[in-house]
């Protein structure tokens, strides 16, 4: 490794962020699909010129916030992907002056007020949900969303389509469970293009899991998948990808070891890795530990896993060999559960070969 | 609420907050032992002005990070309350050059190194571990300790004592459970202090669960509680301080209904709550909702919780009156299960009162 590492920093591999970047890409391509891909894991600016050069030109992002950042990177096709954050319409109506803008909406209230506020014309999808249950329309709720389709077209805005995230594909293993949900939801997203054809409706759909396992986008416009750039524990565990598909590992030292508990405690907590975990075997997971080598790292240490995690120092149980192994100032990786809470949490990456990659969130004291 | 908000943001209730640091300062004051308070919770140079305000004048951070960021507020006696990373020893010692400067240490290879690399006199302190297994040379192993004493002998560097973070005072709820793990860990933390009598080690702890509810700290030397100063919804339920002692609430707004399922949605996840959680009867919680009125926040709102966390959504289940009194673009506030991670993670803190409050994480884009 050509990076100095003296405190915990995620290192992202650019060779396979990059080949990440192009299997979804390309997949898109070849598919015939737009591709716009969601920036909220990496939030980062060099990462996103990655994606320029796979010829990418529309984003999709998380918060207002987030579309002023790559906007000022010079992304000028940025969808919002939460529902409206209707606190925030005068940034919106300044970001619509800027770029070509395209937010979610869920209710008619708000598009009211998205009417009233924002005066450059800006797309508006139509968050639908198909069974995940978190936010968006009713699938089977037709008469607001004819509702909110009368009112945007009273309005100089545009109609773009319908939006569904299928977050329910993280809820089971398996590339057949993350298809059938996947199928399930594109049917009703489908369907009601179907019932609303006459507005031309896009039929956009979001979620890594389907994203990465699917073998045909037939029926969809556009896909958003966003974790996909790195990958994560999470992601391998489901069977979106290979375990060397994952692209960022957190570098940490060591700072304690004790023999009896076979752990290895190292700088690197719940603020550096998030709290995110997995349960694997009956055990709470927080992280697999790697080696670092050859610009890169190993596959993660057989019967090794980070067991815990307080607010700066992360426990990993070992076996005896990768405890006689490692001392006290060494620097060990560890695969995160979901990477885009870790590069948040984090904000600061650099790539295996010492180039530092910004993030939304640095800036912060170092 | 005099604070304008539109998006996610840790709002200090600023005479709760004073109130707690009274409290913990009056209370070592009444006990004669000295109170060397960590500021891993804060974070900020603002809230240390109001410990300053109180007489504090030494303190705790968890990282060098940490350290310089408020050696360069002023504060000259830190302590660095992690065993100590040796990949940072040149930090270390310029940072000894600067304040008097105190470290943890847990096995004699790093002893050595920093007696190598840290030239400026520093006070080295050992950290126990009494039974919390997180980090910490086993308080019955004598022989590693004297190993440890004898070779900071043999500096001009100076043994000052023993440490011990009794973190399974968190394990268990209650007073009483709380007052047995502290009473153990003081025992064998004062036990060792008499074997070690020659050379007049303090004795020192830190959880703000037991430095909340203990009401003598005989054989205490220093005491180093944190959380405290905002406490947060775990404290509470652990049985550490009443609700209306908590100081921090994260005001987000709300993005979305759901009649059917009695959820308000709001902008607010992961990367502003953090995603520590506790069980209260069965459910996994994530945070409680309040009310903002008369520049401060009502108690939680009966029957409602956060239930569910994505990165950016975060979902409230509440009861039927609740639901009807929220309208979408309404703030709602929520007490974080866990202050010290919630604050990290958002790194953006203003007063009820509008007053901007420096975290060591700001600086990120906004």
């Amino acid at each position: 490794m050509t990076a100095v590492i003296s405190k915990p920093i995620a290192l992202i591999d650019g060779q396979k962020c990059r080949e990440n970047i192009f299997h979804m890409a390309n997949k898109a391509r070849i598919a015939g699909v737009r591709f716009s891909p969601h920036f909220k894991t990496h939030q980062s600016r060099a990462v996103g010129e990655w994606f320029r050069q796979e010829g990418i030109s529309e984003i999709t992002v998380s918060s207002v916030t987030m579309a002023k950042y790559f906007a000022q990177a010079g992304w000028d096709d940025i969808t919002i992907g939460i529902p409206v954050n209707i606190c925030q319409l005068d940034e919106i109506n300044t970001l619509a002056e800027q770029v070509r803008l395209s937010i979610f909406v869920t209710d008619r209230n708000s598009v009211k007020k998205v009417l009233d506020k924002v005066s450059s014309a800006i797309s508006i999808i139509i968050e639908i949900d198909c069974g995940y249950h978190r936010t968006g329309v009713p699938h089977d709720d037709h008469i607001t969303i004819q509702d909110i389709i009368d009112i945007i077209g009273s309005s100089d805005h545009k109609f773009r389509g319908f939006y569904c995230h299928s977050g329910n594909t993280y809820q089971n293993n398996g590339v057949e469970a993350i298809l059938q949900v996947h199928n399930d939801h594109k049917c009703k997203l489908m369907d009601l293009a179907d019932t609303f054809g006459k507005y031309n409706p896009s039929v956009e759909m979001g979620d890594t899991p389907a994203c990465s396992v699917a073998t045909s986008f037939e029926g969809i416009d556009v896909i958003h998948p966003g974790n996909f750039v790195f990958y994560d524990v999470m992601q391998a565990h489901l069977g979106s990808c290979m375990i060397n598909q994952i692209a960022i590992a957190v570098a940490c030292p060591i700072i304690f070891k004790n023999k009896n508990r076979m752990e290895l405690v190292v700088y690197g907590g719940g603020v550096h890795l998030s709290k995110d975990y997995i349960i694997i075997e009956d055990k709470i997971c927080f992280g697999l530990p790697v080696r670092f080598i050859n610009g890169s790292w190993s596959d993660p240490m057989d019967g090794c896993y980070v067991s815990g995690l307080s607010q700066e120092h992360g426990m990993i149980t070992v076996t005896d060999e990768v405890f006689d192994k490692y001392e006290v100032g060494d620097i060990i990786g560890i695969l995160p559960i979901h990477s885009c809470m870790t590069a948040d949490v984090l904000g600061e990456m650099q790539t295996t070969q010492g180039q530092a990659l910004d993030h939304m969130r640095a800036g912060k004291f170092a």
